[in-house]
């Protein structure tokens, strides 16, 4: 029993297979499926190989971007002139991946609870019927009183609000803040790919504090600056800096990491692309649904022990840092795949060969019996 | 030497080697081997094809979402009336994808900077020594002077903090703001595949400014509106208005965008779904550790040059915007890959089939003289 | 006709193929080829199927996450004792997965839009004339009047801005808030696996209410309590928490869900992992180009009818919570892929073999003649 299985190893190990081939010497058949076999070589080892790089596996990142923007604005209403900084012009303040620069905005200052007509056009009325008590108006500022109230010529809803309401029926023309453009905005982004286990940060090599200092982001003179001046930001993305500027805009900053770790690490660095968000600026807007970007912002006060606020709408460019990453590097698995995969599409061009062979040529019934050998004889044809 | 190379190149170019079958005429191994390979066929075809699309690549996308409340609240404390709009009950007020809208809240007004009593329960304290001098409590609201005042009937802890402390042991019910249930959220979400160079935003052919004017969302007649009813996403994902409005709540609102580019690109369309975050609202919520949310959020004044703040303890319903994306299209990689894996299982078959011919069947031995060919004759069996 | 097709079909289903095949019996070829087959078949059965588990499909989740701080800090300055709570700390205050806590400050209070000197070093002058009226320097805090002022035994240009201007040269040293290090953070995260329709939160089984009231993480003693201590984030991060505290930095908590569903979900839980972002801690950091982590954050309010503000730079810890998943299961079409794939690489074996008996043996041309057979006999050799 023993020596049964000792002569089954042996017979196994020193024993191998081979198919048994026809070497078909036929020349049109055989330069169609050399080329067919050729072609497919060259698929996998030119495609699959080295233009979509089978080889490698790939890894995206997490990854943690801090901002900072640095400027000051000067704005001069009719005898009030201020000026503007940081702490006053980014939302939210602590420099989040995405934020908002205002660029223009409509103020109502002291207002508090009390009564007061509603605005006039969509809340006109002519008697206190229009004005349903108690109800409000998709478009109101707030709950209506039920009373119909003289405002100028014209006579309008009184509403429960935060009183005098605000009139933003016309937006500041040129925007407040056109020297928003000469703000900086300093991007800080690391990107970690878990499974190659490698940490970069957008302040790669030859990028210091002296750099930085002096720096200005440009495509083609300082591409690894991460100080953008927010007027280019703007023209890069191509939208016109006092259009945006006045009805607001959002932007997306697209921090780009192709990075191959079969080369050196270094050679790891982002590429900052720029694009507007939400419609294609370059068309003609006018057909879209919705441009523009603005939110309300209230700061709180106690004025004669009475609550008050001052209102803005802040119309500004909402800019949204995107991190995108793509890394790759040599893997076993996926060569083998891929080799794998190859071998059998080698297989396909084989089976076409075979058809033509055995279905096309005129001396087909010679090769079939070349290539086939029967099991019984009687229905051989 | 020449003609030689030569010689070879032609021998390889007009040669072509096909593999030498044995054509097993049996009816039970025949039926057995084709069921096999129509079956292999069939999975191929029909499930990594048809099914799965495994001739298409596929991409997820990068998303920028901006989001709008509207709507006016309306609270009636005693004697005090008062409305709530989309600047008081948005926190951040910038448009975020997630955001909180406040439906609840417990209010402290005219806190500053003193000495004053503990809550009464945990803090109760029957001498100064209960009250360690500097010391923190885990749930105290100050650093502990060491005394231990009276408080009404009881004793309580006094600490240095903001004064008088919020008394949080009671939340109102029913909710101050149930009127939030009206309030409407506008979506706009645009989607860019860098794969495929595609960009699409939510507001797509057919939605346009006088339909946004007008719509609601309704997931059969309107699935393609992106202004949504608080009350609807609420009771969409499973919940009901006034519990979550009373206590809190966390609500994410899927955006998916499942696009097929081999087709039009105008048939790519969001498709919007509702669900509850942090644990399954149709269960029971009592058994889960943590349910409700709030935060604390202080506005802060100055009086009588003294600084003090109004403390909310805000109850909202916090909603993510969540957006998933696959897109696919044609490839060649990926339909060559499965048509070459499809072979390679195909081979699998034909090692069954063998298996079956060599060692099952009665006549075994004759198939195997029929396939082998020995390179040595003396060990043949 | 019909009798054609039937007779071709049952030839087709009563019929199979098998290829034939030369056993070699040669001792060296077969122990080399079967070396090469057994080390194939370990490698896919190894590792593509055990360690890589190329029999599942993935998943990576769609996750939520938020988040809540506990505890009260103390400062001291000169006769001015206060408390910070959770309101005053935290920044956003809405709970968010990416926040800051304040450790460290330089407070300006007062502040009022008028004129007065710019800070001493780089903005001093000798003349009016280094002082370019309705100019902004990149470092200044206002729009320069053009006019050179005293200020102590210097002379700096004078600007209209916040009045006084912020003087930043000095970091409090201790950190402000170095009880920071007892706050606690609590995280709630929940996590969907929209293919294998699966969510789990990081409450798991076991980790309920009375749990959570009084649990602490520890890596080794309690790796699933979701509450943590501030101090313990940074110590685990490899940060020393004084210089943090001082400066300010970013900590990256990662929440790592790598779930294999075809065992028990329960199974499926958390793991905490903290690292330091924006340059790695443990080398030396003044070499990096930009550490810390600050922003500028203002409190406004009316004393007198002037509005005043209260400008906070902040330091502190800025934590982003970052949910990674990889989720695993069981799945035909990857199983079916890898064996196929396999199958192809088995062929490769077999090609390698054939090159070795047909190139390099001595008795290659025998091995030539038992394995081909030529459809022309005249140019054999």
């Amino acid at each position: 029993m023993k020596s049964q299985i000792t002569n089954a190893l042996s017979d196994f190990f020193f024993e191998y297979e081979t198919p048994r081939q026809v070497l078909v010497r036929n020349r049109r058949v055989g330069v169609v499926c050399r080329l067919i076999q050729l072609g497919v070589l060259a698929y996998i080892i030119g495609w699959v190989f080295i233009y979509e790089k089978g080889y490698q596996s790939t890894d995206t990142a997490v990854s943690s971007v801090f901002t900072k923007m640095k400027g000051v604005g000067y704005t001069s209403e009719i005898g009030k002139e201020r000026v503007w900084d940081v702490a006053d012009y980014v939302f939210p303040p602590q420099g989040d991946s995405s934020f908002v620069v205002m660029t223009n905005y409509i103020i109502t200052e002291g207002q508090n609870m009390s009564k007061c007509p509603e605005l006039p056009g969509k809340h006109n009325c002519t008697s206190n019927k229009d004005c349903e008590g108690g109800g409000f108006k998709r478009t109101g500022h707030g709950q209506m009183t039920g009373v119909c109230v003289k405002l100028n010529t014209t006579q309008t809803c009184e509403v429960l609000a935060w009183c005098p309401v605000e009139d933003d029926r016309k937006i500041p023309d040129p925007p407040m803040l056109m020297s928003a453009e000469n703000y900086t905005l300093f991007i800080k982004n690391s990107v970690t790919f878990p499974l190659f286990g490698v940490t970069r940060s957008n302040l790669v090599e030859g990028i210091d504090a002296e750099y930085i200092s002096k720096c200005l982001h440009d495509p083609e003179k300082a591409p690894l600056c991460p100080i953008f001046k927010l007027g280019d930001i703007v023209k890069l993305s191509g939208f016109n800096f006092e259009t945006i500027a006045k009805v607001g805009g959002a932007i997306g900053i697209v921090v780009d990491w192709t990075c191959n770790f079969d080369t050196d690490v270094r050679n790891c660095k982002p590429k900052y692309n720029f694009h507007g968000l939400y419609g294609n600026p370059t068309e003609t807007d006018k057909a879209r649904a919705s441009v523009g970007y603005n939110f309300r912002y209230a700061k709180h006060y106690l004025e004669d022990t009475i609550q008050k606020r001052t209102l803005l709408k802040v119309f500004g460019i909402r800019i949204d840092i995107i991190v995108q990453s793509l890394a790759r590097k040599f893997d076993i698995i996926p060569t083998l795949t891929a080799i794998g995969s190859g071998v059998g599409i080698f297989g396909v061009a084989t089976v076409v060969c075979d058809l033509v062979l055995l279905y096309l040529l005129p001396k087909r019934e010679f090769y079939k019996n070349m290539k086939f050998k029967y099991t019984d004889t009687h229905i051989q044809k």
